[in-house]
């Protein structure tokens, strides 16, 4: 084993940060080094007093009166400013209010009918796997035909036929990280529009969707924006696209005027016709509170420390456990997201003997252990004692205990 | 004016309920008498700490595992199984997830799938807008055509070209009530299927979908269900229909193997595949609290109240106030839902006068007043409370402050 950074280094890169206080506005179990963001966002401390907030007051007080008193209406309108300058956006064009999966569906009928002579939908096969399963469902639905590219050059797949182009910026599995600019530049060359899913991207690498002209992103709040499990998912349209956009699900809160009980659906301006249903204000208070630890950060920061973590943990790995695991996740800093995934034969048994001794990371089927620096609480020890905890593991052969053989679901 | 029931017998009524003490269950403000709960639900006491301990226990302490060791992934499954004996349907066949709209959209897709021959949707004028929203965006996009029936009578509008009635158990706006069981009889007699909207009955009306052989129910839990503001909806598909439901949002929660991570969708068994992202944790959570306070009802019990509460209230509108107002909910029991509704020139005015009296009702456009009758946390003496403000504000002319010219937005 060659040499490497010591604890007393990685608690000396903590020190440093200008993110060391970000930390303490976070509620993390004692003992545990949480490697996890990038699945559930850890819980920042401000949600629990919002939420009791919005309970006994603005719900158990305030009642029906707190659609206006606490502007439940323009709740997601709000929470959608917040999570635009994380993507690169003007505020006003995100809306949030459903599933990412709900989302995605939208989007990708909404984008399908902007260009009604291309059927063609052009998905990786790496994508996580909703995306894939909502776009078979339009795609059967609409008529449109699925074409899997080459995930190492999505861009040799577009042609005259392709309508869209939707790719998952940062991948769930490898971490690895798509050049958003370039390919997003690929697709309009061909005339085809593109969409960027920033599930694994938003809140811990930056995003300039404007900067490269994208046209539609759809992005989760539980990973990397801490909005608690199942949050509501956000999407972005850009202000071009928006008086044509023809989403499916014709609701009453995407009307232009909800309240007057038209017979006949007349869609809001902008992204709120995005909306379909009354919005979900629990989960959107709970997101607009955990949405305080990105006041004054900026993504250059928020970037820097994140690869300052995953430069540090590569290292490590490489220094102390050699080839014991494969590294999938991209080493130079342009196509790397905010996570490492380290393939091993028994990655199912190293996470859950991590997990026995307090280092959550988790597992993806069939052979990946996944690690996420959220960084606004993962420091730099956390990545030292991880990494220890890890050789251990191997050295112990604790990965190898047979209860290890059956697998729960873990999301 | 005629002789009428005094405050003494309404408080004798309350003495004698077997519901007076479900009341103690909801925090309600002082000073108000809440007869909204058709449109928010107040406030059960169970929520607040339920939530706060979700968010700091599970989600705060437990991350990622609660997945597994809070079982977060069979919430929704737990909350429809509670949710199905008030509607008369059996545990393991409602699916809660979404909101109502989107729900809606689903099973409107599915329905008509199951009928691929027939192309028209029969729905009703004075459905709530959604519904109608909805409806008509998915027969844009599977090109099926809307039928409006007649809303005295549904069943004269079925022929064979009919794939689905889809009609309002209780109406939005006059608290009318349909014959379920007739109609669904009805659409079968034609060889359509029957959708019931549910969101104006569940939680206050008796619904026995399965001895009325129903099809396919939605509902909203936000109002009689008290699960708070934007709450997931419920939704039912009869068994018989469950092995060729094929709802067209596919995600990976509506996968038979989520975590399997298969490139192809392969439904999940029964009403699971109506899910499709990641469960709203938060909001799962709030309902499941929240409708501890029908534990240990019966629905018959519950229905008594109900009709008691808006015998009374239209008896003393009818003693008290003579002809200022008009009735526009039905006065035969079988034919009332839990609310009454009453027409005004000066509607809004008169709601508005009356919250500031610390009586609650809301406004429907042009000239309604609803006031919902939620059996657990409304009491005789409120009723009776509310008519005496009424007559005080007709006779103060409080309803004509030229405020009130000038609406605000309420749902």
């Amino acid at each position: 084993m060659t040499q490497h950074p010591t604890r007393a280094d990685a608690v000396a890169l903590d020190l440093a940060s200008p993110l060391r206080a970000r930390r303490e506005l976070f509620a993390l179990p004692d003992g545990v080094v949480y490697l996890d963001g990038n699945s559930l966002g850890a819980l920042p401390r401000a949600v629990a007093p919002r939420l009791q907030q919005v309970v006994a007051e603005e719900w158990g007080t305030g009642l029906i009166s707190s659609w206006n008193t606490a502007d439940w209406v323009g709740l997601g309108r709000r929470v959608g400013d917040r999570i635009a300058p994380l993507i690169g956006v003007a505020p006003g064009d995100v809306h949030v209010g459903d599933s990412t999966t709900v989302t995605l569906f939208k989007t990708f009928v909404a984008a399908s009918r902007l260009r009604p002579g291309r059927r063609v939908v052009v998905l990786e096969p790496t994508t996580f796997p909703t995306d894939g399963y909502v776009a078979a469902g339009v795609a059967r639905m609409l008529d449109l035909e699925l074409r899997w590219c080459d995930p190492a050059d999505p861009a040799a797949s577009l042609d005259e036929d392709v309508a869209l182009l939707s790719l998952t910026h940062v991948d769930f599995r490898s971490g690895a990280m798509y050049d958003l600019a370039a390919l997003t530049a690929a697709a309009h060359d061909a005339g085809a529009l593109v969409q960027w899913d920033l599930c694994h991207s938003t809140g811990a690498v930056p995003v300039a969707l404007l900067d490269a002209d994208a046209d539609i992103a759809v992005g989760c709040t539980y990973k990397y924006l801490n909005g608690g499990p199942g949050s509501p998912a956000f999407a972005w349209v850009h202000p071009r696209h928006q008086a044509a956009w023809d989403q499916p699900v014709t609701g009453w809160f995407g009307h232009s005027r909800p309240f007057d009980m038209d017979r006949a659906f007349t869609p809001a301006d902008g992204i709120a016709r995005m909306a379909s249903g009354t919005p979900p204000v629990l989960a959107l208070s709970a997101l607009d509170a955990a949405l305080d630890v990105f006041d004054g950060v900026s993504l250059d920061v928020l970037r820097a420390a994140s690869l300052s973590l995953t430069d540090l943990f590569l290292e490590l790995v490489n220094a102390r456990l050699g080839s014991a695991f494969e590294v999938i996740t991209p080493r130079e800093h342009g196509r790397r997201g905010s996570q490492v995934s380290l393939r091993h034969e028994q990655a199912y048994g190293v996470v859950q003997a991590l997990v026995e001794r307090g280092v959550v990371g988790d597992f993806r089927t069939p052979d990946v252990a996944r690690f996420g620096f959220a960084p606004l609480y993962v420091t730099h020890a956390d990545v030292f004692d991880a990494v220890g905890h890890l050789v251990a593991v191997l050295e112990g052969d604790e990965h190898l205990r047979p209860e290890y053989t059956v697998r729960n679901a873990v999301t």
